[in-house]
């Protein structure tokens, strides 16, 4: 079987992305698990699926599937390199394209240069909400972590975030209290830690520990949920640069709003690859 | 620039390789660097270039360079996949081809099952010639190591190799003495350690910690420093499977003569990228 696909990445999270309109594939997890492996396979973050629509309302479905097999809800890198994908393969001509996926309706909007923006939904901050146990709802919180305390907030933009302020992004604690936070007991789902240095009220550097996978070059929930945070404690503008190890994206939010997430896509080529039936 | 590739391996040593007898490419050491990431890339441990030949009595020219820019002299998995990559892009039908490198001519022979034998040269094994400081030659060594003393034989395939044998592979201290014999005073050059099982008189259990690079999937000239030192010391009939973690090597060697490595190749993919000019 001849498969098409492309390889993409947005800020160095990278993706194997296949049409589903054009093709059809049967892709078992072991099979993905191939795919993935980066010495024996084409290598890549995730898989993502670019599928028919399922309902009158959407223009495509679309799945992404870990490099472990596992199928998972949402990527915020991956929903703008599918949007630069269907128009670069001419699956539409839309700007504003609909797409369903296993956590809803997204709606990402792609521009002139491949930079494409994503309404993120709206950020949640009620302990419950995280989850995150607090007697009381609190714009930062003080976390006992081994033998000192720091200061934290929460935020939940679809997953858990814990940000954290730090005055020398390069000198953060990332790799101690990432994995200590990720895994306190205060968070019974664990927890993506941020660490936020911030350098005007519209610029800000990210470093986040990933819940699950450790620091990763660019995490675009937990740029909106820094960013979020960043405006709720009066540091930042409506508008802000978010610089992450794998480059930029743009985050805008006003409060009882949706957060609007604006950043690159890139293809890196094309390939064909020849699957066993 | 459209550059044309494949995405091969040879027991998960990875490649990417390119056809500059029908293309055009102009690769500068920061291109490869580029390429080679495994996020913003391609991704491979190194880049095969097929050249025309510069000599009368060669099929092609063929050049190698690591994931760093830097070119590199000879790749016992990288000229397997070389010759698989000249057949399959119907470049020559010879099953024998005759390729310059920059260590000298290599005579890769392809089978139909897209198996590859390759010369590898004779072996060395004069102190002098690993480089390696001894007093006099002997069939093994005794090598003092932090607090205790390991024995081992020493061979040059072109490049220095030190081969232990042990009782259980998987109990093998790859980690901690791979280091510390790799750069060890008595290997003035470094050394590749080899670490070998001998599961019959013609079957081999083997990993190797790669000088500058730590334990690897496969090396090449790793299995036949191993083999050749298990029939010098009287363990090994002339020709050994040697199981890698990444597969499996045939090499066969008798006193006086060449080595002769045969192994597997695979084709992954077959991809287009566009350049910048």
């Amino acid at each position: 079987m001849r498969v098409e696909f492309s390889k993409m990445h947005g800020l160095g999270n990278d993706f194997m992305v296949i049409d589903l309109v054009s093709q059809q594939v049967n892709l078992e997890p072991a099979l993905i698990r191939g795919l993935a492996n980066r010495n024996f396979g084409i290598g890549f973050d995730q898989l993502l699926l670019v599928e028919p629509p399922e309902q009158p309302d959407v223009d495509f479905k679309y799945r992404i599937f870990n490099a472990d097999g596992s199928e998972v809800e949402q990527c915020g890198n991956g929903v703008r390199c599918f949007a630069r994908f269907v128009h670069e393969r001419g699956l539409t001509r839309k700007k504003l394209i609909r797409v369903s996926t296993k956590s809803g309706i997204v709606e990402p909007e792609i521009n002139e240069q491949g930079w494409v923006r994503v309404n993120m939904g709206a950020p949640k901050f009620r302990p419950a909400e995280i989850p995150f146990i607090a007697a009381a709802d609190a714009a930062v919180y003080q976390v006992e972590v081994g033998t000192g305390e720091v200061q934290l907030d929460v935020v939940n933009m679809g997953n858990p975030h814990a940000v954290i302020v730090v005055d020398d992004i390069l000198k953060a604690p990332v790799e101690t209290l990432g994995p200590l936070l990720e895994k306190h007991a205060r968070f019974p789902e664990r927890v993506n830690v941020g660490f936020m240095q911030v350098l005007s009220r519209h610029e800000v550097c990210l470093r986040v520990f990933e819940r699950g996978t450790g620091e990763t070059l660019a995490c675009g929930t937990g740029a909106c949920a820094a960013v979020v945070s960043g405006i709720r404690q009066g540091l930042l503008d409506p508008e802000v640069v978010v610089h992450l190890q794998g480059g930029d994206l743009t985050i805008a939010w006003r409060p009882n709003d949706v957060v609007w997430m604006t950043g690159p896509t890139a293809t890196v080529f094309e390939g064909v690859i020849q699957l066993h039936d």
